[in-house]
């Protein structure tokens, strides 16, 4: 069906928003989109096992290139045969450039035309992550898809090193592309920067496209800015982007997020919001955003969400969560961050439906009205 | 079958070393015997989740009273429908008294016929635990089988203190039966000390066991005694035990204890040794403990155990879960934790199908050869 190990079947287009219904197919799966995709860091989805993420519908995971690179080392993975057989995950893995992580480490200085210097979190060691490296990393974890090593330049920087960032991550991407070793069975996606200017998102779209690759994502938003900037730098770059491969927008995972960049267009999201908060102890439910180590749960002996039916929901009171949280229990952390991947799983599934049924901006509004209520 | 919430049933003794083959029949369900309870002392079996526990064959688990007294309280849990509606355990529970966390945490003036005063460990703040409120506490919690609040004196103790500390102990056990309020459906085991003395543990066993109980437990052992002067106590204690009821021994979980007091006529035992060992990433195995963690594991693509069938060592690398383990994934402490689990019940299986077969020592022979290997 295609000449790439990962390509895009459009199947509806959303009459009433434009969002697309579709599937993305890889040589571990085939996920249904507009998906939502598991944050496992360090090859685990923290506290959850593999069989609970896939139990939960998730049919793809992002791991992340920095850390497994400093530990336990992407030549160890390769040796256990890769990602996807050193944590038993059978679904499909999708593997960023490493390069957020490193930049968020270096200084202004450190970034050079080669690639960033920075010191390791875990030891302080001097290290240099390019994008031949970057590419070299994730050919040895072997994700079916992985990520070009970009410039993710931070929130707000001027127009003109926006416009300089952009073109050093062009020519980034063609030194990825020239590395990359894998190309027939690790489907290899560039990425579109641009800052938060609609001309230079529009350029870089033009630029990064141009270049033949089995997928697209949107990087450098949902960095800080507000809402309605990243949705008018959306409704730039999906147009111009081809309808014939996946989309991916990075680090998104907020409902309301979901919700709107499947109306512009997107395929793909991914985010550490559901367990991280889980961890600390924050729910997302139907009714908005819950507390649960807040002490008015402490005799709720009614579930987390009423409407869910994920385990922690249909096995465990809010007070038992309660009682684990504060107790400092394992246990509780894994509860709370099984509901919050089931919440935005079961969220996309209900986004795909309305899709099909041409009626994503009625379910939009009418899930705003149970989530944020009358605030 | 019997007047008590608890009832034991015989069905076989070991010919090869005396040891009990039965059936404990609680209000929850019944636990073929000898058993190992793992230990859920905060109202959950640390990084597990109930059905996990039960898939592995556990029938009882135990939980602390001092621990949910102090958080979130036992008039909470009581709110929630008791202990196994709050936890969701469908299965058996026990409840200690509380004493053995007390004791740790008072002076020896503290010490006094009434009870035990103490300061809690979460906030400083001074409280008394007496008999009767230890049993007020177990009824709310709602167990199956509760304790008698008694003295462990430590070891070593003067003859003279130990003498004295078990008087009281059977003193306190009389107000703990004459203050239990759900005898009906809560089994109360008395409990036998007597420190390291073989004419005390004698006569504490001929005093508490003078009282007519569903159950009886020795206490006071594997508090930092040699193996031999445990066995020796041991052995001065079970025979004057009555046959028909349950014989618990508290706080023992290690693989050699339990064989050993399964030979000695033991029928229950409890033990954090499996949560606690494998939230620290050590691991028992067919061939002896292993510390994971340990660099020797960090490129062994095998199991944790190659004679094991736990869902960790099914599903994973010693290499994998010594990733998560240095990298603070909670996954790894619950593989650890599942597989030690798993370890101890799967070796009472084999325990008991040894005392079937009239064969519970050699058993032990070939278990020690194995797991000590030639030292």
């Amino acid at each position: 069906m295609s000449n790439y190990p990962v390509w895009y079947e459009h199947i509806h287009t959303c009459k009433q928003t434009g969002a697309r219904l579709g599937r993305v197919h890889t040589p571990h799966g085939t996920i249904d989109t507009p998906a939502f995709m598991p944050v496992g860091t360090q090859a685990s989805v923290k506290g959850m096992s593999p069989d609970e993420v896939a139990s939960m519908g998730a049919g793809i995971i992002l791991s992340n290139t920095y850390h497994l690179w400093m530990r336990p080392g992407s030549e160890l993975v390769a040796k256990a045969g890769g990602l996807h057989r050193f944590m038993n995950w059978k679904g499909s893995v999708l593997t960023d450039s490493g390069g957020f992580q490193v930049f968020s480490l270096a200084r202004p200085k450190d970034i050079v035309e080669e690639g960033v210097h920075f010191r390791s979190h875990l030891d302080g060691s001097k290290h240099l992550l390019t994008p031949e490296k970057s590419i070299k990393i994730q050919n040895d974890l072997g994700a079916d898809i992985i990520m070009a090593f970009d410039e993710c330049c931070p929130y707000p920087s001027t127009h003109d090193y926006s416009a300089r960032s952009l073109e050093r991550t062009t020519r980034w991407l063609d030194r990825c592309i020239d590395s990359h070793k894998r190309p027939d069975d690790q489907a290899l996606f560039g990425i579109i920067q641009g800052n938060m200017y609609g001309d230079l998102r529009a350029e870089s779209t033009k630029q990064i496209t141009s270049r033949e690759l089995p997928g697209y994502a949107i990087g450098g938003l949902s960095v800080g800015e507000p809402a309605n900037l990243m949705y008018e730098m959306l409704d730039v770059v999906t147009p111009l982007m081809p309808e014939d491969k996946p989309r991916y927008l990075m680090g998104v995972g907020t409902p309301d997020y979901l919700i709107e960049g499947s109306i512009r267009g997107i395929d793909m999201f991914d985010c550490v919001l559901p367990t991280r908060m889980g961890r600390h102890g924050t729910v997302l439910t139907s009714h908005g955003r819950k507390i649960i180590r807040d002490k008015q749960y402490a005799e709720s002996f009614e579930p987390m969400d009423d409407n869910c039916d994920c385990y922690a929901c249909k096995n465990f009171t809010s007070a038992y969560i309660r009682h684990l949280l504060k107790a400092r229990e394992m246990f509780g952390q894994r509860l709370c961050t099984w509901h919050n991947i089931h919440f935005l799983l079961n969220l996309m599934e209900k986004v795909r439906e309305a899709i099909a049924e041409d009626c994503l901006g009625d379910f939009r509004d009418s899930f705003y009205k149970e989530y944020y209520g009358n605030r």
